[in-house]
């Protein structure tokens, strides 16, 4: 079992999870208990977390569809309206079951339930596990601009149990990945090394525990985002900006799937600015050719990325600030670019990926 | 010039608060401001802002309807959206110019767009003056629940200007000198005596710092209202109800006149559990009876009462939580009442207000 101690809570990491749960709410005395999840959480991961946490068994169940689109105010309505209905007062508990679309949308919802009440996280995606278990970040999609709604609140637990990876779809899996090689790339050269050649199924566990540690390192020293925290936005720029446009679209891209994007034109970016050698935006492009599956973005629009990235939480005053590798494990923030280098590198993916 | 020094931002009382605000405003280089007004604030208090502070100028201006109807979620999505469209960045400022209408609602947008952006609060009524200044409280009304969605989030700077109160009409003041005494009633016998005599128009300046001084002591001690603050909720737990189950209706009360009622309620409570003389609630009878303008309730159906409570922010495991003066100048919170003690109370009121 790993345990990492976060911001005012830990991070378990294990096959004893749900132990640490019943005993956080057998200490806690909640009055009342709120499981949202989406049906596949539903389905696969609800029974056994009822069957081993007694006193969940009489919790209410919000049950939203799974994907982006949940993540709306239309939602968040419709939770506030069920803890209302269901008298949650301030002492009541969320219990987040699912990927970052239920926990940032559950941890909204909580940190916003008269003033704030009490959350954990169970996230059952790679993604969540390995980047939206630390940081505190909650948040809803809205007017088409991913988080642009929500708030910092840490939750009072996070519960990792890599044994729900196990009904976790291949493209799913990948989408976490995408978030694990970037916190290698921006911070630790040797786990950046190890990812290359590990069987990352069958090391999921230290994985995911070595990934959410050297998260919560960086989140622990900025809690607001102010700084170094920054240098976790790396490949979310472009990223960010790529998965706002196809929302909703029939190419629409899951999160990690457009980081990889915007990791490889950002690496772009940082050999246009001199940070990075010829070789080492190789080295990216190669391990990523051989870790995830491309999506071509060749018919994409670039004003109306330019327009969405202006709309970024990243941007302020309007001008683009990236945070650039400057080489493997390392990362500097608040680096301006020209719209010239962008749609250079952007030229780069399309005829390289 | 009063300068309360509360949760990491100042509270300045004065005439000369443009000054205060404009070097605020300079020193922080907001990438773009917003100013949240009424169409009351928008004509007697707009102007005389923008004319006194050139850098809010070019600001853009969101106005809402005054009243309660509009701390609603459709609100907040149109100040979301209108900071979307002006391409507000996290280094954008909201001023929030009105009464608790604007500043709850301000508030609560700020600090959920893109997980929080400053505020300031300029607030026009006693009643935000003297109440929602320090604390930390937003909030929007939901499913007919008072401030059932909001956040705790402080402000960058409380700038009161008194005589913004010269357009303030009369029923409002009172609305405002509500919260005053209930400051005195809860920790200030020597500032209830005082108030009892004061020609309180003519004090405004010095009651309004004495007020948010002493509130500002409270919160500071307890920021999330797990203590003492709930000294605080003197006169709300019923007050809230009454004001909650009118909301829409056309007897519909202004906050402070329902905390009258729910004061008076509440003193014939400390009365029954004989935390307090017959001498002492008389004296609250009288002073009230001769400041504040009577309200009569003999037509609420007590069920709804008891449900509105039960859905109270204040209200733990379905319990009715009091907090109850003890003597003029003291206050208890969590004590546990008997439904049939408030239906005493409601009929002491009925027949003696």
């Amino acid at each position: 079992m790993y345990l990492i101690k976060s911001n005012g809570y830990d991070v378990e990491i294990g096959i004893k999870i749900f132990k640490s749960i019943s005993s956080l709410i057998t200490k806690k005395k909640y009055s009342s208990h709120f499981i949202i999840c989406d049906e596949n959480t539903f389905q696969f991961c609800l029974p056994n977390l009822i069957s081993n946490c007694p006193k969940l068994r009489e919790a209410h169940i919000i049950e939203l569809e799974s994907g982006e689109a949940s993540k709306s105010l239309e939602f968040s309505a419709h939770v506030w309206q069920t803890l209302i209905e269901n008298k949650a007062d301030k002492n009541s508990l969320v219990v987040n079951l699912g990927g970052g679309v239920v926990s940032d949308l559950g941890g909204f919802c909580a940190s916003t339930y008269k003033r704030g009440i009490d959350f954990i996280n169970i996230p059952t995606t790679l993604l969540s596990m390995a980047d939206a278990s630390v940081g505190g970040k909650t948040g809803i999609d809205f007017s088409g601009l991913k988080n642009s709604i929500g708030t910092f609140t840490q939750p009072k637990g996070v519960f990792i149990d890599p044994d729900f990876l196990e009904t976790l779809p291949s493209r799913h899996f990948q989408n976490g990945l995408a978030e694990i090689f970037k916190i290698a790339l921006i911070c630790d050269k040797k786990f950046w090394n190890e990812l290359k050649t590990a069987d990352v199924k069958v090391a999921a566990k230290d994985i995911i525990a070595k990934g959410v540690a050297l998260k919560n390192k960086i989140v622990s020293k900025d809690p607001f985002d102010n700084g170094i925290r920054k240098t976790l936005n790396f490949g979310h720029t472009i990223g960010h900006a790529i998965e706002s446009m196809l929302l909703g679209s029939s190419n629409e891209l899951l999160h990690g799937e457009a980081i990889v994007i915007g990791m490889l034109i950002e690496s772009h970016l940082s050999y246009q600015k001199k940070l990075f050698s010829k070789n080492e935006l190789d080295e990216v492009l190669n391990v990523f050719k051989n870790v995830f599956q491309p999506n071509k973005i060749n018919d994409l629009n670039l004003d109306s990325i330019f327009e969405l990235m202006k709309n970024d939480k990243k941007s302020t005053n309007n001008k683009f600030q990236f945070a650039l590798i400057d080489k493997i494990g390392s990362c500097k923030f608040d680096l301006a670019v020209s719209d010239l280098q962008i749609k250079k590198a952007i030229e780069f993916y399309n005829t390289s990926f």
